[in-house]
């Protein structure tokens, strides 16, 4: 079944293409008519913007809707573009808060403003409520159609609450419980609730509730609720008063571009926001011609570092010969020990007042590491070349992989402490600083040895 | 209270590494009598493996065993080997069959068939089930414990199962629907089943199931479950036929394993399998060693190919102080098209089948990134040097640049069509690569323009 919904996509997209080069719009509307708008979604992201927006319009007006509030935010934004004004208002209204949200990142600062004047008035209220949470915070991504319950109240009482909302609230499986002031001091499942008798008292059914506050860093709420297997986490204001529900589902997004984000960086790319296919060459140029142009700014280092001993390597041509491995070993020793800690820290495993922790066991495990591939550097420079040359090549190889997984190991966590995102000075950044410093430490030891 | 949770984990690191120094048994009793299983998890992840085996001996029974429920396998199988056979015995059996099958793959073979021995016979049987079916498969990540129905039952007739079933089934939200013989027909959610009256037949409430199949890669499984956000999927044998189910804790339990695996393997080490606090430098030292090992061996190539350019690099010294820079932005380049795309292969948007639309997007995007790098790199290296030395270094960025996006975005792709792990070719793996071809073009087009 899994590979019949490969074969199709695939098939859809190649018949797609057939069609419109052939401007068949007649037959393009009869091949969508039978697919369903969750199966046209990886069909849309394998398209150009140009037939996307074409095929957008000839889908029936609730097939369309329904197909857009499935879609990326940033497919959502292309869309909008080719799109009527009313149109466009119409499926703004149509979607969930927390998903207007994302819509609002990704669209310009004007339409963005003009899409918020058109919603009714209940809507922009409630949609205004969430931009006031700062740029990423979980209040910002949170859900306002939840069921609570009192403490005071039975089970039969809440179970009426429940019946009342199971048509729009967006999730009716964990009930927060709230004191008289809309504290938070419970939670309570459906499936609890089931289980037992109609007249219990909700104090005596509730568990304790586990939360995070609305300012809380999005990514931090995300994983601890999916952390703790929770199908959706009450958020509460400074006071503790509920305020909102992340569910499991809008964790799981937050977390799936953070790690997007996450993977991007640790390449020395920008994240491309929407799916490979779907993203211009352009796109892909500009992700990725920054970060280009810094590191090799940054590399111009290493030639200048290289002119320094310019004459050394004139007289001793053989050195020159180890520049790629050496260097290359300390950025692979720095890039592993960065991955590492940027992993860590992202799963919460490490914090960034752990630095003396993690300085300590990248010293260590770096300087084991040099002293292995150090060792066996000496060995095969010192038969192939000299002893001389052997003891250059070992002792660089163990000063340079020592330092590079202790500057790998800590530089995360220094990011980290300053609100940079780790993984943005992460493995291409490290390589550069230790390329840099390893070229000087190479040929210190070159002189030293070589008494040149 | 998320900040009042950290430091108390902070703090109770911290007094339990105190008291234990001062081996005041009883104090360390009482320090953790009032700390829920939940919140001792973060605190075990921190402790040295002699802390965690001595301070899960001072815990009560049944708290020991809740939090050994919530521990990561791999430590689960540390605190194993400290414990009699008849605890482990216990505790494994006490488990469910998903998490006994995580802590299966983590134990030694000769633990796994005794642990296996142990179970009452009943339980045998079903974890023997699970482990039928392959390594990697989402089969041996499924439920056994659910609530199923039947086309022909109406709401009321399913929820007495549902009751029936609300204290032992791992999730009552999302009812399978069957048909006489197993088959999963459709899918109805608790919340349709409180809304409609109790004589509804279920066949006109239920919608059509999205499941996987049990033989499915679990990670595919596990993201198409995520994806779809469901809160639990069927997963059927060949014949579409109930299995289990796989829940989205589950499901994001797998993506975190595999996005780790990704991770860590981007960086050129293998996945710790563990928090990294509680990773012994040992391990940590063997996780990068043989990356590191073969990358070295890798990077000899340079070596060799320097060396038969060596009688070029003693008559134009100069050639040699670019080597960094030129290998540098070749291996940059290629890694951001290997994230790139295993990124896009994790999430599904690119399948192996797409070879050719990835080839020709990333030789366009690293074509044009050369010709701007290159652009940039003549004119810099014109003015400080000669004209001459800039056309080379232009042209050997352009070269290198294309080659390395082609061959960084189409590694991932041949990975993965030969079922190995895509983010094992990737970056570092590709920098070798790129490093050696990069330096013959470059010294090629030296020689050429040089006339050397």
């Amino acid at each position: 079944m899994t590979i019949s919904d490969i074969q199709s996509t695939d098939d859809l997209v190649a018949t797609i293409a057939q069609l419109f080069a052939a401007r068949d719009l007649t037959a393009l509307t009869n091949a969508l008519t039978p697919v369903s708008p969750d199966d046209l979604v990886p069909v849309f992201e394998r398209l150009s913007r140009k037939q996307r927006a074409v095929i957008y319009r000839l889908l029936a007006k609730d097939r369309a809707a329904e197909l857009f509030e499935l879609l990326d935010p940033p497919l959502q934004s292309d869309l909008l573009h080719g799109l009527q004004d009313a149109e466009v208002s119409q499926l703004f209204a149509d979607l969930d808060h927390d998903d207007r949200l994302w819509l609002l990142d990704e669209v310009p600062a004007a339409l963005a403003t003009r899409l918020l004047r058109g919603l009714p008035e209940h809507e922009r209220v409630l949609t205004s409520a969430l931009l006031g949470y700062p740029q990423g915070s979980i209040g910002r991504r949170m859900s306002l159609e939840y069921v609570s319950t009192r403490e005071s109240f039975t089970v039969a009482e809440t179970m009426e609450r429940v019946r009342a909302r199971l048509a729009d609230a967006e999730t009716v499986y964990t009930i927060p419980v709230l004191d008289d002031s809309r504290h938070v001091v419970g939670i309570v499942s459906l499936r609890e609730l089931l289980s037992a008798a109609d007249d219990t008292p909700i104090s005596q059914l509730m568990s304790a509730a586990r939360m995070a506050s609305a300012q809380d860093d999005a990514e931090f709420a995300a994983r601890r609720c999916a952390d703790l297997a929770l199908l959706a986490m009450p958020i509460v204001d400074r006071e503790h008063r509920l305020v909102g529900m992340l569910t499991i589902d809008d964790a799981i997004r937050i977390l799936e571009h953070e790690e997007s984000e996450d993977a991007a960086r640790q390449g020395g790319t920008e994240p491309l926001r929407r799916p490979y296919l779907s993203t211009p060459v352009g796109a892909l140029v500009r992700s990725r011609v920054i970060w280009l142009l810094v590191l090799a700014v940054g590399a111009t280092l290493t030639v200048q570092v290289l002119s320094v001993f310019e004459t050394t390597i004139a007289e001793v041509t053989v050195l020159a010969l180890f520049v790629p491995l050496l260097i290359g070993t300390g950025g692979n020793t720095g890039n592993q020990a960065a991955t590492t800690v940027t992993r860590a820290l992202a799963l919460g495993d490490v914090k960034s007042r752990d630095f003396a922790r993690v300085l300590t066991r990248e010293l260590r495990t770096g300087g084991m590491l040099g002293l292995l591939l150090g060792t066996l550097g000496f060995t095969i420079a010192a038969i192939a070349y000299s002893p001389q040359i052997g003891l250059v090549i070992g002792l660089t190889l163990l000063c340079v992989c020592t330092l590079a997984a202790a500057v790998g190991g800590c530089m995360p966590l220094i990011a980290r402490a300053v609100k940079v995102d780790p993984a943005v000075f992460s493995n291409p950044f490290i390589s550069t600083f230790v390329d840099a410093s390893g070229l000087i430490i190479y040929f210190l030891i070159a002189r030293a040895i070589l008494g040149l």
